[in-house]
């Protein structure tokens, strides 16, 4: 066992807290259920951000910055936003000293600051599209709070866009799901299903909710991005209209999208393990970190030589450290860079420089290797790639090993209490339904998946028709 | 007059705030005195945030994220800070629609919850030295604001450095203050004099306050940035110790300092002009539009074609536009650019293609020439190098035309008053005297510089001895 490191086995709830701690992420902060992001886990988040950003550019959207501060009367404008975020909300009541005469809430959310600037914004069909996101800080009054998975504040980025027609809204929300798709399976490794959200899940003032959805090791989903067609709401509860070719006033349709630091919660739940954090190579902040082994002095300088000759090449294009740190032993080092998840670990000592070799330790597979130098400059750029793919990989088996069909109500009850998993039912689409289901089961509908076939069947509880399976987990 | 915009000559606050609505920079939020940052503004940001995060890193800083609340008790632990900070605070008293058993303040600035946090992450020198920066948002509860200059809420980055001793802190202080000057001279072509405020104006709980100053077009003073040397006021207020290498315990030595989306009313009054923005090159968003005009399709195409070859090398080496959309003409394109600030315009139409040149407008001169399409694809580059130097060399012209040495009150006074700008003069060093040079004159003494000569002289108020000069102004 390692130390400080519970096993998953063990308590699974424990190990990701120690995963954390160990590799230095995160931190609880003096505010009740508010985090401290540590600079090792502010760096997965800025190669996150880095990648989505560039997502979000190449598909012509902009980021702007909207208030922290939200007019109490403004979050009440919106009949099932104001139900959704009133209790959520943290008030400020005083300024300077002086009590306020209308209270301020902490943005949960921007769709009501952004809209009432939109109004502004907005007249002529000219205007329009507006493909607008931002980063930023969200408060959310959270009694029940994990590290990253659940704050009280939380970094996210939260995209609003604004159109001219219901079908540049849908397919705005399908092309940024699409994106977050892309992103989880590409950049995080992390297996997702994506589709829309029950009525019962759906975004409090949305018309529709689509989102991604990820298994973690423990076999519950996770909630991983959210992309929401807004219809006409917003821009009826802050009277957004604008005139269209033709000279008409219509209401302005509507997007809002986000994805938060909750990803890192999601990121260490996919691939970490028992030693630590894993960390997928292309968000790693450090892909490969080079060991040298030295007694005297000039060893040390020799295997610096070396080690410079051999990485000459990767400046710009491999995110490489060499740790020739006096005052810790290599020991310490490996255990280091393990626990905070480095892709690739080269150990060189004076024997290795004799033979021109390297030991390559993969911290995904704990393999050991040697390789020869000559080998390595090349080399490591595709094993750097291989690490990606075989995360992926290793993550979509264990999803897809863990996700069943099952039309028998009493297996799935058993089931999802005993071995957990995705289990895809048929359900009759009854909000009642899903209620019962979710009250018995403590599991949830988590996504109606885009590319579900047809298939005729009997909702796994009323037995009524159904057309195609809904996926229900328990869930983060 | 360009529409929208007042003339500098007739009433400068009002042309400042008409360049910024007609570029898009920014607008007045819901609540008062908070901003919405818009996409043309947030440009900037994000090219500020990504020269000086690249400035602070290649320094061997690292970022992270504390919390947006902070304990009410927190911001009492240093006396000075509190009494400088309560009144400026937003209080939460609310969560979840419950009052609050302790009111929360959103951060003003975070030293007091970094600081409590530092308590636990250091222990040994082995800890030191730590050095973080976070890219945040604050809220201070300002009455008096002013888009981008002074607003409630602003963006920001502080840095927050623990070090063993305080040589090494006051190296730090002074090497912020340094990439704080390169910044502004180099990037926003904004020549600041850079040195340690009085004690008056230090930063409330800091040992040392140094700040970089610009000048505005008014003839005002800018405070652009500031870098504090903290001592070890905050360690002892949060009783932060380490062991140091003989084993014995000692207080950590503090600095901090930042910048904020102040710098970008900093770039507008420096550098635009009576026709709205001026950009300097390397930090638009957009260096180089080229403007298509054309009759025809066939005119249209033939053009873009064109334009194609000229800029195929230009791609990922300068940012450049093709504004070819069709439902506005190209004099309305010009004005907009104009208004936006763009460094370079080409204009290109059917008898320029003929003649393979194209029209090419400097922003910041208004200079036009023709040039010839052989000439364009390399000599780009190397004009926006020329704008960026002549831009910083006339506002350091205008800043130098505008700075002198003033030994005689009643001038001091009186040019204070009728023309403005900096002033050198001597100053006793006293508090009093101080105190009533601003009452008298509505100036303050805005830094003691760096690099001011020994010149023995005396006090322009009391005729006591003086060792140097310093700076006066009236500020923003």
């Amino acid at each position: 066992m390692v130390k400080g490191i519970t096993k998953r086995s063990e308590d699974y709830s424990k190990w990701y807290l120690d995963v954390i701690a160990t590799a230095k992420l995160a931190d609880y902060a003096p505010v009740k259920g508010c985090m401290v992001i540590r600079p090792n886990g502010y760096a997965i988040w800025e190669r996150m951000q880095a990648e989505l950003d560039r997502m979000f550019k190449e598909a012509g959207h902009v980021n702007a910055y909207f208030p922290l501060l939200i007019p109490e009367s403004f979050m009440r404008k919106e009949a099932d936003h104001v139900e959704g975020f009133a209790p959520e909300c943290a008030t400020v009541t005083h300024g300077g000293g002086k009590k306020l005469d209308e209270p301020l809430v902490i943005r949960p959310t921007s769709e009501t600051v952004i809209w009432s600037m939109y109004k502004d914004w907005i007249q002529s069909y000219r205007d329009l599209p507006i493909l607008i996101n931002q980063w930023a800080n969200v408060v959310r009054w959270e009694m029940r709070t994990r590290l990253f998975l659940r704050t009280m504040e939380f970094l996210w980025q939260e995209g609003h866009t604004a159109h001219a027609t219901p079908e540049e809204g849908q397919e705005e929300t399908l092309k940024i799901l699409n994106i977050y798709k892309t992103f989880a399976e590409d950049f995080m490794a992390m297996p997702v299903l994506a589709g829309v959200k029950t009525e019962k899940e759906r975004f409090a003032g949305a018309k529709e909710t689509y989102a991604i959805e990820a298994m973690m090791q423990d076999k519950r989903a996770l909630q991983a991005g959210t992309s929401h067609n807004l219809g006409q709401n917003f821009a009826k509860a802050f009277d957004v209209k604008f005139q269209d070719k033709e000279g008409n006033l219509k209401y302005v349709w509507a997007t809002s999208w986000g994805v938060s630091t909750r990803l890192i919660g999601g990121l260490i739940m996919t691939h970490s393990d028992d030693n630590g954090l894993v960390i997928p190579p292309k968000l790693a902040p450090l892909q490969v970190v080079i060991i040298p082994i030295w007694k005297s002095d000039d060893e040390k300088s020799a295997l610096l030589n070396k080690i410079d000759s051999v990485t000459s090449d990767w400046k710009g294009k491999i995110l490489f450290k060499v740790d020739d740190r006096d005052n810790y032993r290599p020991g310490w080092k490996f255990n280091e860079w393990e626990k905070q998840g480095i892709p690739i670990r080269l150990e060189m000592g004076p024997r290795d420089l004799a033979e021109n070799s390297m030991m390559l330790v993969r911290r995904d597979t704990g393999e050991k290797t040697p390789m020869s130098c000559d080998n390595i400059t090349r080399e490591i750029p595709a094993l750097l790639e291989t690490i990606q793919k075989d995360m992926f990989e290793k993550a979509r088996d264990y999803r897809d090993n863990s996700t069943y069909e099952v039309d028998d109500y009493a297996e799935l009850k058993e089931r999802l209490k005993s071995e957990g998993g995705f289990y895809r039912i048929h359900w009759n689409g009854k909000r009642e339904t899903e209620d019962r289901l979710q009250n018995e089961t403590k599991a949830t509908i988590r996504v109606i998946e885009e590319n579900a076939p047809k298939e005729s069947g009997k909702c796994i509880l009323s037995g009524e028709p159904s057309e195609r399976r809904v996926v229900i987990a328990k869930s983060y």
